[in-house]
């Protein structure tokens, strides 16, 4: 199946005019307000690239390409601003030339190459980035004293091989994607369990790199937590650290490659814990008068140590909009997985804790066990997954329809939840009526921990042609002002990217800042990391001693 | 209570000598030899200190202390090699001052007087450092350059505050001692959860620095699991992290300082995940004819996604010595806690695994639960407890004894296991009968994870009056060549501190070492934080770049 060149997945999952139309009219039900239109995207071969500034290098041209179409598809990630100027054929930002290493050591020859040409690196994962990791425009180039960028894609880093089932390791090529790796692993019946909802296109490395969360919602389900060793390629040597179950030994270097968005090295290799494929599960869906309420038990379930690898909450237009509850009442989707034992007592546990929380399930609790027929999953369980799956596809069918849509998360305390979310309820809506007369905002828990939950908010509003840009900023300006006011994370899986720079420079510590850059330009001393994402391109003098 | 000023803990814990003789006898036949005499310590007021090279600064004398008794009981840490000099009464390495800040800024200004002076300044927590990672000696201190050395005592940054029970959170100062910590979160039914072995003395930032694990097996009972945020000075400027229960923006600046050692900054307090006490407990202990079995076992019982609050090995010799069985057989302690939900289908689950993998229970599971009168643990548990709290004070005592008697650590794969317990009980025995002529090696598990063990060694042999310290290095350098052939990591929660140091250099990425060292230097300009400890006091030029 062909991929987009600018929307999300598989191009065919672009719908024709008359399903779209249709699209049209469940949304203005779901949202409140009717699409403005209906556009087309710009082809591929009608789209104009700024002139290539720079050669692959003579010794390495059978790793590179400099076509028009490898250019394209390695510009942008998948946020709405990507998909919008994709669609009106915008590819302003295109890197120069796409390189594509199929080893550690091509890798490093690349990034020699690169730091004597002074020429940017963006390694290039999936290409899933909502926040702008992936995409190097011209002013960030420029402040680094860059002569050009090369997209760095790591597609054929993808082996999977030294698989460990006692020690349930197994080591993994940065590039693998979702589907691949779980189909190897699979073959020896276990399972990575890492399901971000960009899953089918994103990869083991960029996973790393953004501090990708899983769809599970308690326990292993950050990737942080999966990795026991990361192999990399910085401008100044490879690394590799050691596979280890738990280690006192200094600051941990695989947290310090967590979350460092290319700008330090390229992530080419990690081992990472795998586990059997769950052979019993347990699932149910309960409904609660208000949001508060089902939050309040997310609260009991994630504070009762029974672990659930579901506790997800929805308020009443999220389970309206994933039609998963008609009647205006919150859901809570509570689960278990194990491939050790049946479920009974947990999950009879936590519908006690989920009653005395004042949510009602109003169909009986689903078990799988190994030989049984059960079916998979709760009613609501299923609609959810379907829907998490395809939501990034609406988003890409609404942007023809000048519907703006995009969503931003955050994790805060419990404590803090309350006023926090009554704020970007109110502050977010008023915004959109102000820069779009409408407004659609909901709200939905994708992970819970026992100091707090990560609320998940999907925002939607009329779009004014030519005007998106600006629209979408001032919302996202809203909200991140909002969580900067309540000390919420800018992102709690997104990453930082470009996107969230500004606001993630107020968050995080100024002396911590400090360290990272001085620990950049260590490692990459030409600065061609992927620059302008998480830190500044070029770091101003005197930036080594601000407090 | 008075502290020793050279052994473990309180001073009265040092035993009167026909207590030691008596203690002699057992341990002639636990470890299979005899002590070579007994022997008595240097007083306080015989230690011999070397002179005062610096002045306490004028604006801040009140916070200074240079009296010989306050240099000597911040001398040190807890190592054999502390514990074998102080009793000697060599105290070479004290420092010149002793300072006690009282606040953040007063930490603040002991740094920004520091760095001007050009003097050492070690983070003093609870003392209890196994690795050298408080003691800055003389040769440390002209390498970085510096002029004199100041042990910055944290006790006086205790508070317990901002205490919100629905979060589950609590800001503690890091002066604050387990026992301390404890009693006030106890006040709200809370618990931190984190008992190590130095618990009764050691401190929060103590943990936070060298990245401590509490004596839970599995789940969150590293430090690192339990920090929502930290606070903390840098000789640049104050550092405070949000307090966050997940966050994917950029590397963790948390994980940055976890496992730190003093050398970026002073950690002032943290934000920490308390949870309420435990109402419900079991607790079982099994016997195996082998260690391997029993190994399986607790790899069993770790992968089933049980999560035993205990899991704990012990092989026949390590069973002996601690009194937990005395018929040569390996034993296995497994225990749960909750204060949600009685745990017998957790432990009847548990038991079946225990069972399969052939275990014998031969004494009845203990429960606990609210209002019941049962025991809090089995026997097996009870005893193992009281011999883990008590095991520093036989160190204490068996060096007057002329018996050299220490534990090393590490964590490796399940799969690397078996290859580096035999290379390990091999090689060490073999360096004891070379430097000792007698040999006592013993192993159990503290901790497992689904990816592998914690093997925890105990050697002792005799002692050759004076040359103690050159035995007990050749003994302590062959076990860490084991470790490093196997690539098995040479500290699982002792730390690196500068005993570590040679191997630490060996094991991590020399690519993450260029980013840590340019990160100091950064943050620390004058070099002043813990000089020696972690990472080499002065980076030779040209560090940058080298792979």
């Amino acid at each position: 199946m062909d991929l987009s060149h600018w929307g999300w997945g598989y191009a065919d999952k672009f719908l024709s005019r008359e399903a779209r139309m249709q699209l049209g009219d469940l949304a203005a039900a779901g949202l409140g307000f009717s699409p403005l239109g209906l556009d087309e995207p710009v082809s591929l071969d009608d789209v104009v690239l700024p002139d290539t500034v720079v050669n692959a290098p003579k010794t390495l041209l059978h790793l590179f390409d400099g076509t028009s179409e490898g250019r394209i598809r390695n510009t942008y990630g998948r946020a709405y601003r990507d998909i919008l100027r994709g669609f009106r054929g915008d590819f302003a930002s295109a890197p120069d030339l796409v390189a594509y290493p199929t080893s550690a050591d091509e890798v490093r020859r690349v990034l020699d190459w690169a730091s004597d040409a002074k020429v940017a690196v963006v390694p290039y994962g999936g290409g899933t980035s909502v926040v702008g990791g992936v995409e190097c425009p011209r002013r960030d180039r420029e402040e680094a004293g860059l002569n050009g960028v090369v997209a760095m894609n790591m597609a054929r880093l993808d082996a999977v091989d030294e698989i460990d089932p006692r020690s349930r390791l197994a080591r993994i090529g940065a590039g693998a994607r979702g589907p691949a790796l779980e189909r190897k692993l699979g073959e020896h019946g276990l399972t990575l369990r890492h399901f971000p909802q960009s899953f089918e296109f994103s990869t083991l490395g960029g996973w790393i790199a953004t501090r990708a969360g899983g769809h599970f919602a308690t326990l292993y389900t950050h990737i942080d937590d999966l990795v026991a060793s990361i192999e990399a390629v910085s401008p100044v040597g490879a690394l590799k650290s050691w596979t280890l179950p738990g280690s006192g030994a200094g600051p941990s270097p695989d947290r310090f490659l967590l979350g460092s968005e290319g700008t330090l090295g390229a992530i080419t290799a990690a081992t990472v814990r795998v586990r059997p494929r769950p052979r019993y599960k347990a699932s149910a869906t309960a409904v609660f008068a208000t949001f508060e309420a089902a939050a309040v038990a997310a609260r009991m379930l994630v504070q009762s140590d029974l672990h659930p690898t579901n506790c997800r909450v929805l308020d009443p237009r999220e389970a309206g909009l994933n039609g998963v509850d008609g009647a205006g009442r919150a859901v809570l989707i509570v689960g278990f997985e194990s491939d050790d034992h049946p479920l009974e007592p947990w999950m009879s546990r936590a519908l006690e804790l989920v009653n005395d929380a004042g949510g009602a399930c109003e169909a009986p609790v689903r078990y799988v066990a190994p030989g049984a027929d059960g079916q998979r999953s709760s009613q609501g369980a299923d609609t959810w997954r379907s829907a998490f799956i395809d939501a990034p596809y609406m988003q890409t069918n609404f942007v023809s329809m000048g519907i703006i849509i995009d969503t931003f998360e955050t994790a805060c305390t419990w404590s803090g939840f309350d006023a926090l979310h009554a704020d970007m309820i109110r502050e977010v809506r008023d915004v959109m009526k102000r820069v779009a007369g409408r407004a659609f905002l909901s709200c939905r828990f994708t992970h819970v921990y026992p100091d707090g939950p990560a609320p998940y908010y999907t925002f939607a509003c009329p779009a004014r042609r030519g005007a998106e840009l600006q629209q979408w900023a001032e919302i996202k300006a809203a909200a991140s002002e909002v969580l900067m006011r309540h000390e919420a994370t800018i992102t709690h899986h997104h990453a930082v990217g470009r996107t969230h720079r500004p606001w993630y420079e107020r968050q995080a510590p100024s002396v911590f800042l400090t360290a990272l850059s001085a620990a950049k330009r260590a490692l990459d001393p030409s600065g061609v990391m992927n620059p302008g994402a998480l830190i500044p391109a070029a770091t101003p003098p005197g930036g080594e001693s601000a407090m």
